[in-house]
């Protein structure tokens, strides 16, 4: 059974088919938010801070870092936000950027095993990630996308993902140490993308049998009731075989969508952690009267122990 | 591809994979509902009326009809209700009865092609009511439990299920006419009770080709928060292949579901349902501005159509 392991300095994380899945926060991450990314750039870490604090309480399993600013030194600022989200949250980290001076920077810093996102199936990708990878004894995100672009052919795109996990067997990192992004398309532009990322995933656990992850919020971009979509587009993507995924973990819907997928996926026994999430706080005695956000704090104390 | 069509004198519905998941509602049942059962024996079918309208509307595209009263005359009772039913609303019916002559008698009156819910593995189910389902040309849900039970091993009850196929083929009725219930135990129970079903109805899809059906609301007996996870389960279950469910269709939570499901499956072009069922009321204009209710017509237009 395969079993992706990364770790911070005092945290084990276990990604794979027997575990919770596995959510790794997205907000850290100034893509779109402009006050974010003008606030790192200028060395400000507050908004930073608040979001591992928040995603971390409100049960993430790990955190992407990103520092993609536009004319700004990523590396160093990607170096000192990991640093700082290090010193004050306990989970592993995934080192996002596209730019390897910044992964480098990035890994040189870090403390534990991390996870590298990304590398893609194109050459220069391969050759300049992969060896950093190993460098680092990290794990790595490979894109399923290469010189040619994205191929709306799951069945290419799970050729790409074959490439990148025998190229990185090549650099002398375990397929178990690569996690497939399969890429998900929004549905509201491609009415197949759902389709056709369940069929991928099922070929990655069944024929690769590698751990998978993806940006799960693209899959309702430009759709209403966003959150209930990623939901179960989480939950079905869970059966089709994906084990973690890049979000959002701040909206109770994709937190409802996972807990239930869990459940369901037989990974939470007794259905403790469901019922746990779910039984009226009014009815809950000691520590769990405080409320919503302290008692997601369960299900990440499970999967850190697994 | 599996299709299973099924008609009331008004309206055809088809069952299959390529189609939008089919609602049979199931409000339409005295077991466990004494002020319903009293109703009913006396001849009082008002809230049978009522839960007949308020299901159509919410958007089932077929409903469930069973008369199983202790020491009342079934038979009688039943083929009233479906007669009842029939001139109330157009969906097709499932005629549901442990007692042959009931399904008889639902099936004499009935105008249409049927589904008669249910037969098992059972030696005497089986030669009693798949003559009546050849006799009446109807379709026919094939529950996998026999003699010995219901087995906890999924694929002790696909030989089963295969059985019954089988069986169905040597009195005329063709595989394409059974609906299969895996038979959906409560994940309180049995904390496998997901994974099992999913793996079940794998089989069922890719082996037997066959369509399928479930008791949802089964899977959540005894744990909170039941809405929410019905409307992941059935969201899940159809990615492993099932494509139908006897359920309540009046809980927004279960339809979002279904919905989401339907358009990450790829089976509601442009996403028009979600965005119709989703969009924010105060901006629809026309008819839909009327509110929720009126709004969810239109995903079972769309799969009679179909």
């Amino acid at each position: 059974m395969t079993r992706t392991i990364v770790s911070s300095h005092k945290q084990e994380v276990v990604i794979g088919f027997d575990q919770p899945f596995c959510i790794i926060g997205e907000r850290i991450n100034p893509t779109g938010r402009k006050k974010l990314a003008a606030e790192m750039k200028e060395g400000n870490y507050e908004t930073v801070k608040a979001d591992a604090l928040a995603q971390v309480a409100a049960g993430a399993h790990m955190l992407d870092v990103n520092a993609g600013i536009p004319l700004a030194d990523e590396p160093a600022i990607l170096a000192e936000t990991i640093q700082l989200v290090q010193s004050l949250v306990d989970v592993p980290i995934s080192i996002d950027s596209s730019i390897i001076d910044a992964l480098e920077a990035g890994l040189s810093v870090y403390q534990g095993k991390a996870l590298v996102n990304s590398v893609t199936g194109e050459e220069e990708s391969l050759e300049r990630v992969l060896p950093l990878v190993k460098k680092y004894g990290a794990a790595v995100v490979a894109i399923s996308n290469d010189e040619t672009g994205i191929s709306t052919d799951p069945d290419v795109r799970f050729a790409v993902a074959k490439k990148i996990v025998e190229r990185a067997q090549d650099h002398g990192i375990p397929a178990a140490d690569v996690v497939v992004d399969p890429l998900v398309m929004p549905i509201g532009a491609m009415n197949d993308a759902g389709r056709q990322v369940f069929h991928l995933l099922r070929r990655l656990k069944e024929e690769l049998k590698v751990n998978s992850t993806c940006g799960a919020s693209n899959i309702s971009f430009g759709i209403p009731n966003r959150h209930v979509m990623n939901a179960h587009f989480l939950a079905m993507a869970s059966v089709a075989g994906m084990t973690s995924a890049i979000m959002n973990p701040l909206h109770k819907e994709e937190l409802d969508g996972i807990r239930a997928a869990d459940t369901l996926n037989g990974v939470d026994p007794d259905c403790m952690a469901w019922i746990k999430a779910n039984r009226d706080p009014a009815a809950a005695g000691g520590e769990d009267a405080a409320g919503g956000r302290r008692r997601r704090g369960g299900r990440r104390a499970r999967s850190s122990a697994a």
